[in-house]
Order: C-alpha cells, then structure tokens, then sequence
C-alpha cells in the first residue's frame, strides 16, 4: 500500500485492505442529495445562514462541483458565521484528480441548475410528523439500478451527501433501528445541540408510534417515518455498486445510519464498504461515529488527514474549530483523490488548491 | 480488426478505423428520450398504436432496457400492426454483452418508472407552433457536463433515442439548416409519408417565419423553432463524451439531423464520430441516409448486419418488410455488443436473444 495523508481510525487492517483494493482503479463520486422540512427547525442545522436557505445548499453545492461556482444562489453556501460549504473541498479533490462526479436527486424542493439523475424522491418532510419520507422502497430500487450500472464502468464508488439537517433523521433512524446513537452523531456547529436534538426525535416517535429499536427489522419504515429522502438513495446507490465494487461512504456519521438501513436491506455485500471521513468528524469530542458505527458493523472508517490550522484564510482554520467538519463527500472524495493520484494528491496539495478555489470564489483576502 | 456482422455502408475506411479504435474498450450505452406533439399528427408516426400513446413510447423503451419489462404500460411498445418495438433489440444487445446503460431524459410528457438523468429539458411542442423546442441552448450544455463527465469512465460512448414523430422534426431541422433531406428521411411505417412530412415542415416554417437554409448557422435556433427536444440533449451528450472518446451516434436519419447540429456546436470533435444503424434504414428504398449524412460531413455510416426473416416469430419477420427499421439505438448496441464481446455475440445469437425475451414479453407462439 502507498503511502497516503489518510488516518486509518477504526478497524487499521480492514481499512488498509480496502485501501490497497481500491489502489490503481478508477473511482467514480455520486453526490446524493435531498432536503427535509427538519433542518427548519431553528438551532439544528448550520447548513444555511437561515432556515429557508437550507432548501438552496445542497443544489447549490452540487453546482460548484461541476461549475466551480454556484448558480442558484450567489457566493457559496455558508454557516451563519460565513464558514463556507465542504463542497469546497469536494470540488478541490475531484479536480486535483480528475475524478468524474455525478449527482443523485433523493428528493428536493429546489433543483440545481446543473443534470443529476431522477430516482422519483419527494422532498422530505419535518420529521416530527412521523411521516418523513414518501415511497422509500421505490427510490432505493431506483438507485440501486443506478449504481448497478455504473459500477461495471468504475473501479469503485465513492457515495457523498449533502442534506441539512441530516444528523437529527440519522439519529432518529438509527434510534427506530435500535442503536442508540444517543450524543454520539455530529454536527456542523461546534456546539452540537444533542439536548435538541433528541426532543426533536422523541416527538417525532411519538408521531410515529415507534419506540426504541421497535423498526430493528425494518429500514424502509424506519425512513419513512423519521428518516429522510437522502437515505434510501444512498443505500440504493451503494448497495447497488457494492455487488460489482468497493465502495467508500463518504460522509460522517449519517453514513452510519445508512450502513444500518443497507446491513439490512442488502447483507451480502457488507464486505465491500468503508466509510471515508474527514479528521475532523473522527477526532470530533461531541460525537462518536466509531461506537456508533461498531455498534452496526465491521466495517473499517478511514479519515483525510486534512488539517487548515496553517491556512492563510480564517474562514477555512475555522474548520479546525469544529465547524462544517464534513459534507458533500469531503472526506472520501479527499481519500479518493490521494489514492487514485498514487499518493501525489497530499493534504498540503489539496489545501494549496482548497485555498486557491477559495479565494477565487470569495475574493476574500488572506487574514 | 476481427470479424463482425457489420455492414460498412458509407465511409468503409473510416469505418474500419473507428472500429478498430472501439475494439477491446468499454462501452457506456445512453438512451436519451423525449417526446413532441408533432408525433400526434394523424399519419406521421408509427411508435403508437394511437396518437397519444406515443407519450410512454419513450418510458415504456427506457424500462424495458432496466427491467426487462415494461411498467407504466402493460405488455410494450407496438405499432398498430402489432409490430413490437425496436427497444426489444437493444435490451437483448445490452444483456448480452452486459454494456451498461443510464437514461436521459430530453423532455418528457410522461416519465419512466425507472432512473434517468434530467437536464432541465421540456415536452416538445408541435412544430407547426414554429416554438417546438423551450431553451434548448440549456439543455445542450448539462448534457455535455454528463458526457464529459462518463467519458472519464467509458471507453467510448454509444448514444440512442427514443422520440416518436422525430424523422419530421429531424426533417425539418435539416432543412433550416441547409441540408436538402426532402424525401430522404425514414420512417418507422413501411409507406415512408413524405408528402405529409413536408407538408407538417412547410407549417412550420411559415410559423417560425424561416425557409430553407435560413438558419444554417443557428443549430440552436433551428431546434428551438421547427426540432425537437431529444435534439440538445444528444447533441450536448455526444459533444461532451467525444471530447475525450469514440462515440456511436446510434439511430438513423433523425441522428443525421444530430450530427448537423453538432458539425456547428462542435466542430472540433467530429472526427470521434459515427453514426451506427440497422441493415433495414441503410437498405431503406424510401429513404437516403448515406446521401443526408454525405451533405453533412465525412463520418462513416455503420449498419448492424440484423436479419430477421427466418424468425419464429411474424412480429420479428414484420421487420424485413419495413416496419420500425430502427429506434432506442437498436442498430448501435447491436454494433457495440458484437464488438466489445470480441465477435462472440453475431447476428444469429442476438436474434435467439431477441426471440426469447420476444416469446417472454408477448407470449406468443411461434407462428
């Protein structure tokens, strides 16, 4: 195995396995995103300035990776301090090396200016009316027909996601399966709003009529009552590609309630996952995602070794401090593009790029 | 170059070349789809066996290639002879040489039970409107954003269509472009009706307030005026993909109609292209597709060597006498699966392949 800026957090020898597996191929990056009306509810979400933006930043972040900048709004998504989206460093990877990006549509209000496929998602409604998500089944069928297809051209897939408010519905789906994620999923804030977090869960069972574990067996309802339309696309996408390839879930611990929802719906193919994270979300103090993740299954987590502390721009060293963390596949799309470059791509190389992209966007000077 | 069931029936040198470029690579087969009210023209189309049954013709196409089935129609698409449609060649085609297909969605009426890739296109309008075609110009450039981005993947890239009533909106682009296709185009009804064809085009015309030649520098505005929506959407993906690979224009005359579009759109690429069609639309007494694509540019015409008159089945036979010739790529994926299975996959193996999934979806008894 080369020799890459990637911390292998959880499970080293099954990681360095997928690592070496996925050495030499090509991979392919699907960006799958969607919204629900849950990352309105005030103090939950970092992902917009205010709550109705949030309905703009995942078309917005699928936008600046293929354009480079955003069309359906100006600038680029922001947390309310003016931290930008993690897409910036998705965008950064993917052009560094070359690695061909597609975008998925779980379900949206508002669509980007930009082709992504159909899968027939609705957008996801607020949680706390327990009925979140329209038609699961459907979309995760569709999915998976997707990454059937495209994994006999790729050598593997890297899954990424981009959903406001996604944290509360993974913590949620995983609470309604039966692993208690309980202050163990992140957040885009550095103060994570476990205490929120969990009342908005509770209402939403209420709803429901579901308790703890009583969905263990049963994914789809599990999205359908509290989850949202980014899941079962993601796990149509990866299990669908994980029949042919390898494939790296990208993202933090929302990746981990969809590796549960897949444990179930597709068994098998377990053995062909990793989840690629950023440092942050691993060395991240107000959550856990690897209890969580050894609570579902074997499967190794890898992190980018990014690290902005040097960086010339204060809005990127903020990432240092907790906020954004991860998004948009930041973290696997880094993994990926070090290792399908052998190595070249390094974290100083991706932030000289991070920080070149940046400023162009932002025009913001060095401070 | 091995030996395949390939007529090269214009260009044979140029022919030669580009399958010897395509030979022991990868093929991505893209179905692109669309609709336009110009199919509901009493007489003009064969793909329904009424007028607004040609709106599912397309997404019935698209699931049979996904699911070996259809899903928003019973049974399949039939002409009102009976006569099934040409998508049944290419779904045996595809399975058997196990080439991977994604769908792109031009603009549809009715979308498929199935995933697809939207590019922000529109249903066509009537081309007597002299306004067939919304923002055609958008289309064409998300389009080529998923070809350059599969190109990265594919060794090279066969695209069809599926757009009834589009021999007279290809009819029609050609002629405000310049090119003399009068009597030339084909038609998936044994009686080619060309007065008819003219006379929807002349329509047209005077609606858009344009004449022969009129717009032979506007591709986009040819489209927009008197085309139809499958048009941009092929173009742009066939622009992307062959900025980097081969790419098998797969259809008959309305991809010459394509190919003028792209000749402007372009130019630069045109040396990655041919066009790839069925031995029933080059030996076509009813049409000319070497002498539209001869106006045009020197791309080589290919024709899978298809023969059907030793069919079990009258349905299949119905081909040798005209009826449907071509569609869904049919020509083309034939082309590509007897090339990328190195010769292994002949004329006689995709008809027992055609003839079973035909007694599979019909149930019909030899006869």
């Amino acid at each position: 195995m080369g020799n890459y800026d990637i911390i292998f957090g959880h499970l080293e020898r099954e990681g360095k396995d997928f690592v070496s597996r996925i050495e030499g191929s090509e991979p392919l990056f699907i960006c799958t995103i969607a919204t629900t009306e849950t990352a309105k509810i005030p103090g939950l979400s970092a992902a917009g300035a205010m709550p109705e933006i949030t309905d703009y930043t995942p078309p917005a972040d699928v936008e600046l990776l293929y354009y480079g900048r955003c069309r359906c709004i100006d600038g680029v998504p922001v947390t309310p301090d003016g931290i930008p989206t993690p897409a910036l460093i998705t965008m950064s990877a993917l052009r560094l090396s070359k690695i061909p990006c597609i975008v998925v549509n779980g379900g949206l209000r508002v669509t980007p200016k930009a082709p992504f496929f159909d899968v027939g998602g609705n957008p996801g409604r607020d949680i706390r009316t327990g009925k979140a998500v329209e038609g699961p089944g459907e979309v995760f069928e569709r999915s998976r027909l997707i990454g059937r297809q495209l994994s006999k051209l790729a050598g593997y897939v890297v899954v990424g996601e981009s959903i406001p408010g996604g944290t509360t519905t993974a913590l949620a789906v995983l609470m309604a399966m039966g692993v208690d994620a309980r202050r163990k999923v992140s957040s885009s804030m550095p103060g994570n709003p476990h205490d929120l977090k969990l009342k908005v869960v509770d209402e939403a069972f209420k709803a429901a009529g579901i308790s703890f574990g009583s969905l263990e067996k049963d994914p789809l309802k599990a999205v359908s009552c509290v989850g949202d339309p980014m899941m079962p696309a993601a796990a149509g996408l990866i299990s669908g590609a994980a029949e042919e390839v390898p494939v790296l879930m990208a993202g933090g611990t929302q990746m981990c309630a969809v590796l549960n929802l897949i444990k179930y719906l597709s068994p098998g193919i377990m053995g062909n996952l990793a989840i690629g994270t950023t440092r942050w979300i691993l060395e991240d103090k107000s959550s856990d995602i690897k209890e969580i993740a050894s609570r579902i299954a074997p499967v190794p987590i890898l992190a980018a070794k990014l690290d902005f502390s040097e960086s010339r721009f204060s809005g990127l060293r903020a990432y240092e401090k907790g906020v954004a963390k991860e998004g948009v596949g930041a973290g696997g799309s880094s993994i990926a593009a070090m290792v399908s470059s052998g190595g070249s791509v390094t974290k100083a190389s991706l932030l000289g790029e991070i920080e070149g992209n940046y400023e162009m966007l932002t025009n913001a000077p060095p401070r």
